[in-house]
């Protein structure tokens, strides 16, 4: 547990030299992903208040009890109900408390108003949290490296068990898949599974659906599994038998895009750089009309998450930041492809987390 | 279509009938829950501008121009990435607009704020559409029936097939279920699959873990399937071999409790009345102080939704409304048991939509 301490608490700590910068005495965190990420708590009623001093009060109901005394041995627990006013209540006269003014609805925001203690000044607060989780820390890196090589795993298994084959409906892929993953480890999907075959691969946002696969197909595979707090996002596409040559084309295409973000996807490459390198060698292939997405996020506590490569991206990425690359082509009523991999940005090449052939693979 | 254009059309007007009474003229929708009830869409973006004159718009972005022109024949979308702020713009001048106050964060309304009109005034508004939701019409509750009926299926395919059985991790056994209800058509399950076996049993909050299932155990299954925008919710407590006699009292205890808040739930009955029907039961046989959490809540676009069988509870129920009844007993350390159907209200005795035995099975 010593080493969990840490962890918590050096994020703690960059929260609290955040709060000082800004003039803010105390941090009321209602978001519960980032109750979790600064304590450890992974309940689903929670609420802190971290402060520039560096003191730390947490909050939860009776049900948890137990749970939050073995997850957060390092802070006593208030047991309240209304977690949110139950630590706005610890807030000292004269303080600015910040909320997280992206999570708390208006109507929250009214019922922690009512409850606010006199003298304490509530102050919306945007995007601290967010900046801090943008670099990983080791034990995240570790989970997110457990979580994509147990998500490769399954694909893996997937094909190994001939389970993506003509015959057989989008839906049935998707379910064999979840259940390899959720057998592997996963405690739930990052997203709903995207098997798109054939014409649905032009869709980007197709699901799973009752289409057979045939032969001569294009079949997109986009899925990602949740595992002790952390996600995992990747997508391969596949021939199902002799596919013609348009698709052959794209897929190259599509594969060229994905390696140059890769290549491009360096400590300090500014985000919108990243997506310009997938683009441009889309656009030299003259299908730059059908990247109609951008080219990448990041994937931690939320599978879409800071930063995001995309046309419009702004700064730059940095070592321990996470990173999709994942352009694709998408001829409507015809076919798509799309390969995706999620990068650790380090000082030499970024680690391909995601790692799995991207050839065309013609099953 | 014809059919479906009415639902809306029929929601859409219940809503305008209640902006009218509360002197709002448009409600601006962006809970994508409710521009779904609204209008049929199932996009990720979207949001509508409904009016009290009975007048609707719609917008959503590029990506989904095919999509809304088929699910929502009979209003032209407006194709925009900020679709709130798109639709907050064909508010006229001097209307009263009402937001989502429990949706909206507090940034959110900043920005609405920002590109609000000269001469329209955001008025908040809380638990409008939830009150319309609370009575379901007839495709709400084919649509419920369906999901509640599948998920029936799967269990019963999951018992067939004798994939409850000592030996088996509670991980594998919640794997065999959520893939048996994705073939049958789910499309995710509605909340993490608890599969609480021995000991963990007498943690209603329990997920599915690493222990395996032992004889002697204990096992309750709380699971559920979203499927077409909709979701089914039931729990049973099965016992794996010989079990103890504290075992058996509880099962015994927590079905009579069930049945009789079955009994209670009929239109006009104060849900408190319904939770205390339950709870009645359980505090003659000594065991009150183990039923730890409320008896039951309405299922429907959401897994858990308005109305509340608590003790707090308040208001009625009617025809029309659904209502899961679970009480549970839990003893910490040892074993616990829920039992939990969702009802339909009618005029005459509840509809079980989860069907399934609820003496107890051995198996």
């Amino acid at each position: 547990m010593a080493l969990a301490d840490t962890r918590f608490e050096n994020r703690r700590r960059k929260l609290s030299t955040m709060l000082a910068e800004r003039r803010i005495d105390d941090m009321l965190v209602t978001h519960l992903t980032h109750v979790r990420y600064l304590s450890g708590f992974s309940g689903s009623n929670g609420a802190m208040l971290v402060s520039k001093d560096r003191t730390a009060a947490i909050a939860t109901d009776g049900r948890y009890t137990t749970q939050i005394a073995e997850e957060v041995p390092d802070i006593k627990a208030v047991i309240e109900r209304n977690v949110g006013v139950a630590m706005l209540s610890k807030a000292a006269d004269g303080h600015r408390v910040g909320f997280e003014a992206d999570y708390v609805s208006v109507a929250q925001l009214d019922k922690l108003r009512e409850a606010c203690p006199d003298g304490v000044t509530l102050v919306p607060v945007s995007g601290v949290l967010e900046d801090i989780r943008l670099v990983k820390d080791e034990v995240e890196l570790t989970r997110l490296r457990e979580a994509a090589k147990l998500t490769v795993q399954a694909l893996d298994e997937l094909l190994s068990a001939e389970e993506l084959r003509a015959g057989r409906t989008e839906r049935e892929v998707a379910a064999d898949l979840e259940y390899r993953m959720r057998v592997l480890g996963a405690e739930r999907v990052s997203f709903d599974t995207i098997v798109a075959s054939g014409p649905n691969s032009a869709k980007p946002h197709h699901g799973a659906g009752d289409r057979t696969i045939a032969e001569g197909d294009l079949v997109t595979i986009d899925f990602g599994m949740h595992r002790l707090g952390f996600n995992s996002d990747m997508t391969r596409t596949f021939a199902i038998g002799e596919i013609g040559a348009l698709e052959r084309e794209i897929y190259e295409v599509v594969l060229a895009a994905q390696l140059a973000g890769v290549k491009a996807a360096v400590p300090g490459a500014e985000l919108a750089h990243v997506d310009k390198a997938c683009r441009d060698v889309i656009a030299e292939a003259d299908y730059g009309e059908y990247f109609v997405h951008s080219t990448g996020h990041g994937v931690g506590l939320d599978v879409h998450e800071a930063p995001s490569a995309a046309r419009t991206g702004t700064g730059v990425l940095a070592e321990g930041m996470t990173l999709t690359i994942e352009p694709g082509i998408y001829i409507p009523g015809k076919a798509g492809v799309r390969i995706e991999d999620t990068l650790i940005i380090t000082a030499a090449a970024p680690e391909v987390i995601t790692e799995y052939p991207k050839d065309l693979t013609v099953l």
